[in-house]
């Protein structure tokens, strides 16, 4: 089959892979339907993580074509999404809503799902199947729900937005722009889009946003607080992962408010003093997308949400290099990859 | 009056200072009825802290001598405790329950309130009458609540501490052993003190701890996942402010579980991707006393609680300097200061 693979920092190709089979019994293999590239996966194309001959991809949705003797909740034939995180879903942390932390957890991004096929560890606890097959428009939008819909979904659940709320997104790729719609979806009354991005800013207000702020850095938290009685924000998403995005998100949010962080921390040290200082709550990480998956795969189902939106730009598998290029070079918010 | 100045670090002197008088409308002046030294003192004592020439004290308890024309929720002769952060609250950082980031907030620490007199600014939103004038066995613990109870108590409600839960606290210094006290009040199921002391462990036990773990660090780490099926706590308290307490606290805490932190911070950074990887929930800083202050004062007047258990040194206010002495060298978990 193909698939891509990062030579190393900027080098990716689109290669002859081995297809994948049933490794274990609670295995399932998938042909891809389509498959995408992640803003993280830029953080090794920009040399800002090591990387040597990986496969690459985590996100994914498509047709089981071979299940293992274990598998009882998904057939050969169904259509199916996943996490980027293969969970048991039944461990104490998985039923706790962690599932990217379960205790058997694997990461799909070190099988690569940027490919015709892929194996899926843990099929029963890992994959949510859909109604039936999608209609072709619902595609982009059910890849989303991979990752950066449930990534967004959980930023925001991890900031409380909610009724009543003003919420502020720092990050405007398709992670804090999905932050933003589920931000409407629960209910937050203000949602405020940092981005100076005139395309990006305008995604925000079709997915909720009620504002606009362009500045960053300090001058950003000053903004969020003159919109906000000089007090911050009550919930604050941060989907980016540096120094000054996670001190924006932090600085922005009110005492006792909540910020909840999902961008992969690149060079991020927290000072204790300020985070006492600021008497916020933080909680973030790698996203349980599993918790959320069937929610979300209704509301797309139902058409409801159109995640999918975040896709600007449409290639062929064989062309991923510049789709990785586009990304890289800001001239598209998320590629998506036709098989 | 008489009361304590730090001149500079090791130099506590009791001297005469000047009597405080009402110079707000909101003010009241109480006459303390004992007064007591936090661990947080200690930090200028050693020269972690830059102090010169400073009032010390913010823990008070005693009887209302004078009110500004504004006040009407307390009265002269009433007996008051209050937190040490004076609060409005009625702003809507206060409404929310974190008094301690009250938009027009007074740190108590910088009036002094190892003394015999204190004035109380904004007395309406930061003190709390008793019932009537406690018996003289009930007031170590009202003193306490002032805030290393109220600390403790904060760091399990931000813990998250309650039934079925397990709770590690790390820090067994008067709010670590106040937060095994809250834990257990909580509902905790299951409470492991971290702490090496012979009889700070028997006072955990008395509050309520279930297991002890001597270790610190990440030995202390590996002994409360070992006691966890390998996940961690569910609740983890952190009661001391430097990088090791805080690391332990953080690593001690299943994915998806909740750190509260109520150590003054002291030369802490967090490593974002840690934070990130750990997937945590993570909130403190100072605590808002005052949201518990009503419920702390019926559980110390009916007696359901005995937090003044934590004094193990009593001494007359002009031995405060042999008071600081005593802390400093552990001697003495936390002493009262007589008047």
């Amino acid at each position: 089959m193909r698939g891509v693979i990062m030579y190393g920092p900027g080098d990716v190709r689109v290669v002859d892979r081995e297809s994948p089979t049933i490794l274990e019994p609670t295995d399932a293999v998938i042909k891809l339907a389509a498959t995408c590239i992640c803003g993280s996966d830029l953080w090794p194309y920009r040399g800002a993580e090591p990387v040597d001959h990986a496969p690459m991809g985590h996100e994914y949705a498509g047709v089981v074509t071979e299940i293992g003797s274990a598998v009882t909740t998904v057939a050969v034939g169904d259509f199916v999404v996943g996490s980027f995180w293969a969970s048991d879903n039944t461990c104490e942390i998985c039923q706790a809503g962690y599932q990217s932390y379960c205790v058997h957890r694997v990461l799909m991004g070190t099988i690569g799902t940027q490919a015709e096929y892929a194996r899926v560890p843990l099929a029963d606890g890992t994959l949510v199947a859909t109604p039936g097959h999608p209609d072709a428009d619902l595609l982009p939008s059910l890849l989303a729900a991979s990752d950066v819909l449930g990534t967004g979904w959980f930023a925001a659940v991890a900031a409380e937005a909610g009724p009543g709320k003003t919420v502020a997104v720092v990050g405007d790729g398709a992670v804090g722009l999905l932050g933003i719609l589920a931000a409407r979806q629960l209910g937050a009354q203000r949602i405020i889009a940092m981005s100076r991005h005139a395309d990006r800013q305008e995604l925000a207000r079709r997915f909720g946003a009620t504002d606009i702020v362009q500045e960053r850095g300090d001058d950003g938290v000053a903004m969020v607080k003159e919109l906000t009685d000089g007090l911050g924000a009550h919930s604050v998403i941060e989907a980016v992962g540096t120094q000054e995005s996670m001190q924006q998100a932090i600085r922005a949010t009110r005492p006792g408010g909540h910020t909840g962080f999902v961008g992969v921390a690149h060079g991020v040290a927290l000072d204790g003093l300020e985070l006492f200082g600021a008497g916020i709550h933080l909680h973030g990480g790698a996203a349980p997308v599993r918790r959320f998956l069937p929610d979300l795969l209704r509301l797309i189902w139902d058409r409801t949400i159109d995640p999918g939106a975040v896709f600007d730009l449409t290639l062929p598998l064989e062309d991923a290099a510049e789709g990785y290029r586009a990304m890289h070079e800001r001239r598209a918010t998320k590629v998506l990859l036709t098989l």
